[in-house]
């Protein structure tokens, strides 16, 4: 204990803050690549040409010459950045009024927890010692839930902005090759994923920083005050993954919603306004939705371990190279998918259609690969080779290595995941194919089979899951769930760069089209939606493993600072809590696809006032009623009990959906003879896996996803209020 | 402790078995009375005139002396009878060898515990005593095991029998009048009801009293040894449910199956094979495998209250009227349940169309009301005013009064759960009128929107389950549990009467369709039908609710058992076994729907070889690999999550089904404004209805309903094995 660590504390300053420059310079430097397109004046087009790679001249390219196909395009993106940017901001005036009144209650709350006295007070976990006191952990956590949600907001607003900007140009792109157009989606992509990795990462560590001029050596309640930046960004993903969800898959139904949100495009335009709402809803669901999503898990598994570190060996001897061990894992990270970035954009390239999904997939395995490296290093020289880790009560002592193997055993069970989500809904293998042979006898053994394919989709990830948690638990309690989370997530900028790059694939194909491009683009651009779809049910399967590992993280962060020891399903408190919680994942999935149906026949405004409202209220509002009313045992209930079945849910209802989205395409694509045999579009195959489609979208792009959120925000609500919940919680058995 | 009850030991030896003759004496007289209805010949048909109710002259009276549609009914009722006994009987076959090789599996791996030992051993719970030898438990844990399963068989076939005996008369008495109709159909309902309690509670108590000349005072081992009891009527179960439930769907949809089944009719013959195979689903997979699913809650939940009451004060002072608490308070719901089934049979009559569903209603009512004074007087003679309760390693004081309300806390919990059922399944009510509603923008729109339903449907049910266990748990521990479970199963007769009513109806209507007889008689049919659907679905809301209580209590008997004093779900072995047992249903569900699938393209007897073996193989084997390679905490855990998992996905699931179900017969009957618009038969909402309705029967008949099983078999099989696996289990954990 207290054994110096090979990086010095002031390394460690410098750092991570410089990994976080670096990804910040590297998504402008993307941006600027991107930029070269120009789309400002048909006559500036070929001048993108003279860009940053020039190999792909054997392609045959076509109507470079036709101006007026740039102008349009250039109108058609103008029309989906500014749908996407009023939608978005209709949105934040929502979350505004939400995040300040809930800002509100948690300074009150939390404040109450010792009658809002300004006196320190003896530390929780150590009686000797005086902490600050509850008070200003209210107003910290308060200011640090204020900071996540802006940070969340700033990211997926600038994801977005640079998905808008990107469409068109990958469109224009695809005349001169598939490589180029390849490029132009996947740098863009690359944009969102390091804007979000390293500024979550930075503003987490200058809060950190700026906490730490007030709490000085009170580490503990520094950490404490820290959790809020990830109730902050996973609050904003509610918003983001919610809200965002309906809206896509409501514009996906009903056209007369366009006119209402973008008021600059009549009705009768040619530029078909379901095909912009369409293209809109990708933007603000896939886009700002993933990212707020996924910077919620990056946040709050960054928090939860930070927490449970502050009361280990680390927080007591104030060891701070290994007390930021998280930080730094993600600082490597960003390094790393910087490395791996290159692969796709500069030491190989993309030639012709085949390579698209190969490519992407290699984007996979090397992050994971070099992570693995990068993560024996970051153990190697940031921890001791001993250490204890605060376990419920006791504490556990921890080999360096042990830990090395918790962070990498969540990045391998990410992959895993990735890759099983890619073969249940992929239409290269039998799961689709044989999901798109039922729909020969109609749409409802399409729609049995899908959910078939759904619920047998959940087996092996929850194994890979539950081997992790096995794995990381054992070897370093709660702190080895934390950063076995955080190894899953280490990647997050190669990840987020692959999904993003699916719905700007998607855009640039919408553009095409809308644009009156030739059938050979509008070929290139749908093998890069293709690719695409695949990758973007990776990315949701992904977000879901990790936010399960997120979720126990911050239980069991919770379970410390509530200071509970053991959690029996053998008492009734828990066990109630258990079932109940159980429920809550299908009493969400009730309301926010019913709100998809009602949305398809109102409009989205309503949308926003109505049914959706009601599904934030149940998530935000569970954890403190049941907090309040029955206090910390039953919540441990309601915790686990929504974790266990909300992953399943989830993973299923994401698969199903992208499983039938898959077998329409193939029908549609009609690549195999099988496939032929089955199409082509309009026969009564094709329809029946149409409305297989339909059921899925809301399943795929808003149940299922919205789920992450809804387990991971009771998770960290509940461990923000924890203190709250031990003080004055349980009112109901106290009565009785 | 020790103090006398009111009813002495010699009372209690003579009130159970006496109920449990008057039960099938009664079971026998309603037969009777049905077989007054004369199918024999055309020229005796009138002859049912002269039987027990006059009173219905004033309905027209048709078709009377028409003596060919006598004949006709005749045969077709008999080609059902063939059918479902051929089916019946394939099933055995495959029962029969399971069976035997389980049986050996429990001798053999009981046997081990002490090495096949024949010498007596110190007592688990009182190592100052010496009980019998587990070579002892193990042979009578199998014959128990061989007799409940025997017992599940004949209870399941004889409701079988007088099913496919009362549907041709229920036809022809429905020429009387509906009133007369509703009668047959409702006396079948009983016989089936009356001979399965009694049946049950017969075998029972016959059972302990065998068992008990061998072990005389070793009440412990006599308890432990009948668990075999709920093991067998549950593994039956499996089958019955499963195997007819997988049927059942597969004859639905495919009428090129029937001539393998049925060798007696052609495939041309007039009478539609696809009708006939329909009928003979309803019969092996609502009537025989309904039956045998509740039998096997019974058993179960009469084993886990006796294994748990064998170690409390009852058991040690031997004060055998207590210890048979649960078998009176069946005894006197026997009682019960006749005197309420007097009041559909005799003291009221139904007159008219409108009357019937509020009859069968009023039936749940009615045996609610008095069991519940049933429970007050049983709990007042039989138990002593104050006792204790074997829990988790220590003793809890209970009072007789606090028993009382464990029981009828389970007795309400069940009618609300019905009631809750019938609101979301019921085309009165909105939530299918908007399913129906949803059908006018398609089939992807109904599909989500039932989903939706069904999703919701579980929210009180599940509060309901949870208040009852936190009730029930809170005052005598898992003992509580096991007897609000017995509550809720203490009108089991009435309620498997009711529920066996609609598949006999059902069966009528077809019966009368396929013998040509008249419009006006298919109208009362369907009448009787219709009031039928909502009873199932009632039913099957009480079997998945008193499921989920039996699991619980067997899962609490286990544990005891298995001498585990916390299931603390912050140790990595129970977590992960709590994340991999919420996903079994998961799997189990993928396993079964995909079955109807593949039936409905091949054949019955392919279906029951593959896809439906490999579901019971994962029920069967998981508890037994878990506590092998894992040990009893992870088991503890998979148990766990697959109840709090399974019962939302079975509740959800059947709901869904019932409300599309419903919805489409709603669209189909046209008998409000809103319907008629959404109609007739054909128009582009019906075919959506339809395409609903086909996904639904395998999700409500199937898939949902086996779920019970799962829970059910996989807490009893643990039960059962608990010496085993804490003897030689966890084979993983102690390499590592």
């Amino acid at each position: 204990m207290g054994e110096a660590t090979l990086l010095p504390d002031r390394g460690t300053e410098i750092l991570i803050p410089v990994c976080a420059v670096i990804g910040i310079a590297f998504a402008f430097v993307q941006w600027m690549l991107v930029a070269k397109v120009r789309l400002s004046n048909g006559k500036d087009s070929p001048g993108g040409r003279s860009g940053f790679t020039e190999a792909l001249i054997e392609e045959e390219e076509e109507g470079l010459s036709d101006h007026s196909v740039v102008r349009k395009c250039a109108e058609i993106q103008s029309a989906i950045s500014e749908g996407a940017t009023s939608f978005l901001f209709t949105e934040y005036q929502y979350v505004g009024i939400f995040m300040v009144a809930f800002a509100i209650l948690i300074f009150v709350f939390l404040g109450s927890v010792e009658g809002f006295s300004t006196k320190s007070q003896p530390c929780t976990y150590d009686n000797t010692r005086m902490c600050k006191p509850a008070l200003a952990t209210a107003a910290f956590s308060t200011l640090s839930f204020l900071l996540g949600a802006f940070t969340s907001v700033v990211s997926g607003f600038l994801g977005m902005k640079i998905a808008t900007f990107a469409n068109a140009r990958t469109t224009l792109e695809a005349r001169k090759g598939v490589g180029k157009a390849f490029i132009v989606a996947f740098r863009s992509g690359a944009v969102m994923g390091f804007l979000l990795a390293a500024n979550g990462l930075l503003v987490l560590y200058i809060a950190i920083n700026l906490f730490k001029l007030y709490y000085g050596s009170d580490w503990e309640g520094l950490f404490e005050a820290i959790t809020g930046y990830g109730l902050g960004g996973s609050s904003m993903a509610l918003f983001g993954r919610v809200g965002g969800g309906i809206y896509t898959k409501a514009a996906d139904v009903g056209a007369d919603l366009v006119g209402k949100v973008e008021r600059n495009i009549p009705e009768d335009d040619p530029r078909n306004p379901a095909v912009i709402a369409d293209n809109v809803g990708d933007n603000v669901g896939d886009i700002a939705g993933m990212g707020s999503d996924l910077f919620g898990s990056y946040a709050e598994s960054s928090c939860a371990a930070l927490v449970v570190a502050s009361i280990s060996s680390f927080g007591i001897t104030h060891d701070l190279t290994a007390m930021l061990y998280p930080l730094l894992v993600s600082s490597v990270g960003i390094l790393v998918c910087l490395l791996t970035t290159l692969f796709a954009t500069d030491f190989f390239e993309v030639k012709a259609v085949e390579e698209i999904e190969p490519a992407l997939k290699k984007q996979l395995i090397i992050s994971t690969v070099l992570m693995t490296f990068g993560i024996a290093i970051v153990s190697w020289i940031s921890l001791p080779s001993t250490f204890t880790i605060f376990n419920f009560g006791v504490q556990k002592e921890v080999k360096s290595w042990e830990l090395f193997l918790c962070v990498a055993v969540g990045l391998w069970a990410g992959l895993i995941i990735g890759f099983v989500t890619e073969y249940y809904t992929s239409n290269a293998y039998s799961p689709v194919q044989d999901v798109a042979d039922s729909c020969r006898t109609g749409a409802a053994t399409n729609v049995i089979f899908g959910l078939a394919l759904g619920y047998k989709s959940v087996i092996i990830p929850i194994l890979a899951i539950a081997v992790s948690i096995f794995v990381s638990f054992s070897f370093a309690a709660m702190y080895g769930i934390a950063v076995a989370a955080l190894g899953m997530l280490s990647t997050i900028a190669t990840g987020l760069a692959i999904d993003a790059y699916g719905p700007i694939s998607d855009n640039a194909g919408g553009i095409a089209e809308m644009a009156g491009m030739s059938h050979s683009i509008r070929e290139r651009t749908d093998a890069l939606d293709a690719a695409g779809n695949t990758t973007a049910a990776i990315g949701k399967g992904f977000a879901i493993g990790s936010a399960a590992l997120v979720s126990l993280a911050l239980f069991g962060a919770f379970v410390s600072r509530a200071d509970i020891s053991t959690v029996d399903v053998l008492t009734p408190k828990v066990f109630i809590g258990l079932l109940v919680g159980a429920m809550l994942p299908y009493w969400f999935s009730a309301m926010t696809m019913k709100s998809v149906g009602s949305a398809a026949l109102k409009m989205v405004e309503k949308c926003f006032n109505k049914g959706d409202d009601s599904s934030r209220c149940l998530v935000m509002l569970t954890p403190l009623i049941v907090g309040i009313f029955f206090g910390v045992e039953t919540l441990s209930g309601v915790l686990a009990g929504a974790l266990v079945s909300g992953v399943q849910i989830a993973i299923s209802a994401s698969n199903t959906g992208g499983a039938w989205d898959n077998a329409k395409k193939y029908i549609e694509a009609g690549a195999s003879d099988h496939a032929r045999a089955l199409g082509p579009k309009g026969s009564a195959a094709h329809k029946a896996a149409v409305i297989g489609d339909t059921v899925g979208d809301p399943l795929k792009d808003t149940s299922g996803p919205s789920l992450n959120i809804l387990i991971k925000l009771m998770a960290v609500e509940s461990l923000v209020f924890a203190p709250f919940f031990a003080a004055h919680g349980g009112l109901l058995f106290k009565i009785f």
